[in-house]
């Protein structure tokens, strides 16, 4: 049996445990919803990969000519490449000899941005291979790609075994704060969770390990310290110093990694303290910095990481937007898992729902749903669920713009019920089994309010600093990002009006930078230079924050503010209607009416 | 109980067994002959270590200026030194936050070669240390040093661990090839030790770990090769390819050993495949190559290291002397160890000897002499001793110029004892125990011949390559070195004709070079250069070498070829004698003797 491991059916309880269930063990799979994109042909084109190969006859040693093997093998590579003092890993010193006399001096060497080589193997090698890491608070998700053409070959997520510390950000800190030695256990747990991710990928793609030169990791500033093996607890209290913001490189020996043995590290540049290298990655996947268009990038968990401008200038931000866009702090909130609910509409007259869950294929109010959700019981809602059902509700009247869920439409629907002296909507009733019921309550579309309206009054922020009154372009960037619906979103009030056909989910950019920053050291250079020029905006200290604050917890925002920018809504252009003029509230509620029935 | 360890009244040996009797369980300590002497004024004055210390106070971060801590720290150090784009040593990184708060933003930090932040503490710190080990084969010996001083503050040697896969060089390369793992085992092993001497040269010193910030190690190429973790196997076939030559820095995490986190190694250049690091140290420490005067340096150990020349061109080899030097291959042969003779003069008219043993004060003719082998039984002969013993032979007309021992003698003297088909001289007879007989052997002159037959025509060999006859001064180097007396070793033809004031022993100068190296930068940088200028002879494959090997076989050596050189010898002139024009045999011989008799 492995280490940390037990048999349930063995073991006594006693005391206080924290139990890790194997995902081995686990009937559902957690979902993790991060898979790889293609990456832009600014970067797949022309990309230079740090690691070089080069094949070459290496002069054998007389008794007259007594110099070192990596002398002549030096000496072989400024022949055919230039490249000269070279160093070398001392882990590919210690297997020199024995390589080039099997190898018969014919040997394929690694070398590392254009200075060290950092690995050696006998004849010709074609191939060697890197891997992108984005460490999530939650999830971990690794992708091994092919160094020379930046493919993916296989990618494999885990759930960050930090969790059994401390569900978000701040509760790790908290945890490495009142534990000694707390922040060397999640360093422990995280390089561990990434070798056996090492393994599972090497698996999958029978790569060899001594093939495995290079990983970028990209990470929140909280999980960036914790896998260097720095305790965050500076990033706990004001003000919140990094230890370091910049880019990071340094040979995987240093961390434990088992990677091939000279294999090297790259951790992209921290934007802030709550923006970290894998806000940089993001930075670099979208490249705002060359756009015209002023362009706003959002990756919304705990907290939402904020990038807005173009090519003139970028400004950052992190918003404290709490939880609830994950699903915490929500009566019946959860994390986005099989059983979740993920899609909610709501029919505006008779206030009846149909919604879709996570693991099963159609909606609510199809034939084979009753039999399919015995298999996956719903368990509560998640993030986009919670943000659909809020507007739904608000689209149907129930909920109004200071987000009160009007009692008077109990009377003409059972599902608005009394929660105490609130009200609530009632989503699911018991009919899907006895826990399977989810209220939507008062004090939820409250917790949503308040996070929507930091995540907004940053934006406006933001905005406020490029002295601009309008974005152009929206990005959603992350796992929860790619799974709401923007219209919805805007509807909300969680973002500016923007052109809808330019408001676009981009996955896992994060992931997506990671990769470019490992297919193509020029791309390191640039996120280097870029997050320098950057600036970076704290909320908590600004003057307007607490007003703009304020004004945006109405839903969908307070309107007058919005009168002229919503001018610009540009609707789908589907129906006739368009041509109508109609108050910027109506005509995106029309519209999602629109699609809703669909 | 340590790993490892067995108390021997409850073990039962159930199979072969190798047992090391740990020091601190030996009656004896081994001799570990090897001091500390001091630097030449070239280097301790104006010598800039490569750590460099600086005091500076740190700007605190704000909110509103998110920094890094290591970024601030940086724009500090810039501010004060004008170093910029400094790194920083993983180790280090991971405790800046705790050290900058803790001393209030002002600290002390140590930087490595003017590029890399290796060590940081709070308030002002004065003091780092340094470490400068010769890894012997049979002893490895530390000094622990004051960086900024080169001051020695303390010096610890132990006995080579690796001595339990094998006494000599190549009884290790050899365990290494017949065992998998063997090369591993005596790597961890030596690397054990080193951590042991370091934990205690900190206990006699209580300096703190973390101020010992840099080590430097020389030795042979075996010994670097395993202390590097590299299989020596290739030192031990032709052509003997090292597997580097270069010079070696990197952070001593690489090698696992106890210094401060952020410390950092070098290790000198080899300079061929049988001379090592010790050698480059030895040159770095006698600086022939800034002489005027053709200087001639012999380190004898089972190999000899020999280094000729002077500033204007430096050749080297090595030459397989074999361990009869060392007492090896002797019929009462031994180690320098407490009870083995060290010293012995032999009366030319009676044949009887006095002597000296190692750890007893003084001669064997002297009164306390009895008294005191009682506690320090005589055990054997050393290196010295049997060097002395023949030359005295020789002196006294027992041993002729070929070797041979004339059983002539035995007629007038008992000490000549018939052994087998040939004669021998009872050294010691049984008068101090049972054990106590130490004979001289036929056997034995004919090793001692053949080393200094193969040492001479090893130097005669590289006096041709730089088309010279004679050499003006001679250094001794190494533990044997400094114990044998230069008109001995002359007398027997160990080394060409010299004045004998400019023949000294330089005692341990691979241990001075490697403490020069630790206190001076520019020092291992001239080091680097002066080892690739350095010629190097392979022995083996020149063709005169079995000639020179041939004539070099008498005692002292083939007369007839120095009858010009030795014109040269500057006898000591404290008596009328000198005047007198005697054969250069004779003017040796009575030179000795007038030595002996005082």
């Amino acid at each position: 049996m492995k280490q940390g491991y037990r048999l349930a059916c063995r073991a006594k309880i006693l005391g206080d445990i924290v139990i890790d269930v194997p995902v081995e063990s686990q009937i559902h799979d957690q979902v993790i919803r991060k898979s790889a994109t293609q990456l832009s042909s600014d970067f797949s084109n022309g990309a230079v990969s740090a690691v070089r190969l080069l094949t070459i006859q290496v002069e054998e040693p007389t008794l007259d000519c007594p110099t070192g093997d990596l002398e002549r093998l030096q000496k072989s590579i400024e022949q055919e490449s230039n490249l000269n003092d070279l160093s070398i890993e001392p882990s590919v010193l210690i297997q020199l000899q024995k390589i080039l006399r099997k190898a018969n001096w014919h040997v394929t060497v690694a070398i590392y941005e254009q200075s060290k080589i950092i690995a050696i193997w006998p004849g010709e090698q074609l191939s060697v291979y890197g891997l992108a890491v984005d460490i999530g608070s939650t999830t971990v998700v690794g992708h091994l790609c092919d160094l020379q053409t930046g493919k993916v070959l296989a990618t494999h997520g885990f759930m960050n075994p930090q969790i059994r510390f401390g569900e978000d950000l701040m509760s790790r800190v908290s945890y490495s704060m009142m534990n000694p030695g707390g922040a060397q256990q999640m360093t422990d747990a995280v390089r561990q969770g990434i070798c056996l991710m090492i393994d599972e990928l090497l698996k999958q793609t029978q790569v060899d390990r001594d093939k495995l030169l290079e990983a970028i990791f990209v990470c929140n500033p909280v999980m960036h310290h914790l896998f260097l093996g720095i305790d965050p607890v500076e990033l706990g209290v004001s003000p919140f110093a990094l230890a370091t913001q910049s880019a990071i490189a340094l040979p995987s020996v240093n961390l434990n990694l088992n990677l091939a043995d000279g294999a090297q590290i790259y951790l992209p540049p921290c934007i802030a303290a709550h923006v970290g290298a894998d806000a940089a990655a993001v930075v670099l996947a979208e490249a705002p910095y060359k756009q015209d268009k002023i362009t706003l990038i959002i990756d919304i968990g705990t907290n939402a990481e904020i990038i807005l401008g173009n090519k003139d200038k970028l400004v950052a931000a992190s918003s404290p937007t709490g939880p609830a866009f994950e699903g915490a702090q929500i009566e019946h909130g959860q994390r986005a898992a099989p059983g979740a609910i993920e899609r909610v509409r709501i029919d505006a007259e008779t206030l009846e729902p149909k919604f879709k869950i996570i693991g099963v294929e159609g909606w609510s109010t199809e034939e084979e749903f009753n039999l399919a959700v015995k298999k996956t019981p719903i368990t509560g809602i998640c993030g986009s669920g919670i943000i659909e059902v809020i507007a739904s509700l608000y689209l149907a009247g129930v909920i109004k713009s200071d987000g009160l869920i009007d009692g008077e439409k109990a009377k003409s629907s059972s599902r608005i019920i009394k929660n105490g002296k609130t009200w609530a909507y009632q989503l699911v009733d018991d009919q899907y089994g006895d826990n399977s019921s989810v209220l939507i309550t008062q004090n939820d579309v409250r917790a949503i309010q308040l996070a929507k309206a930091t995540l907004y009054a940053s934006i406006k922020l933001l905005m406020t600093k490029l002295n601009i009154t309008k974005v152009e372009r929206i990005r959603f960037a992350g796992a929860f990002g790619s799974h709401i619906d923007p219209l919805y979103a805007m509807l909300l009030g969680m973002i500016p009006d923007c052109p809808l056909d330019d408001v676009q989910s981009i996955g896992n950019a994060a992931g997506t930078g990671a990769r470019i920053a490992l297919s193509c050291t020029k791309a390191r250079r640039e996120i280097e230079v870029e997050v320098l020029a950057l600036e970076k905006i704290e909320t908590a200290t600004e003057a307007n924050f607490q007003e703009y604050f304020v004004n945006a917890m109405a839903i969908p925002h307070k309107i007058d503010e919005f009168e002229n920018l919503s001018q610009n809504v540009q609707l789908p252009t589907q129906s006739s209607e368009d041509s109508i003029t109609l108050s910027p509230g109506t005509r995106r509620r029309r519209s999602l009416q629109r699609r809703n029935s669909r």
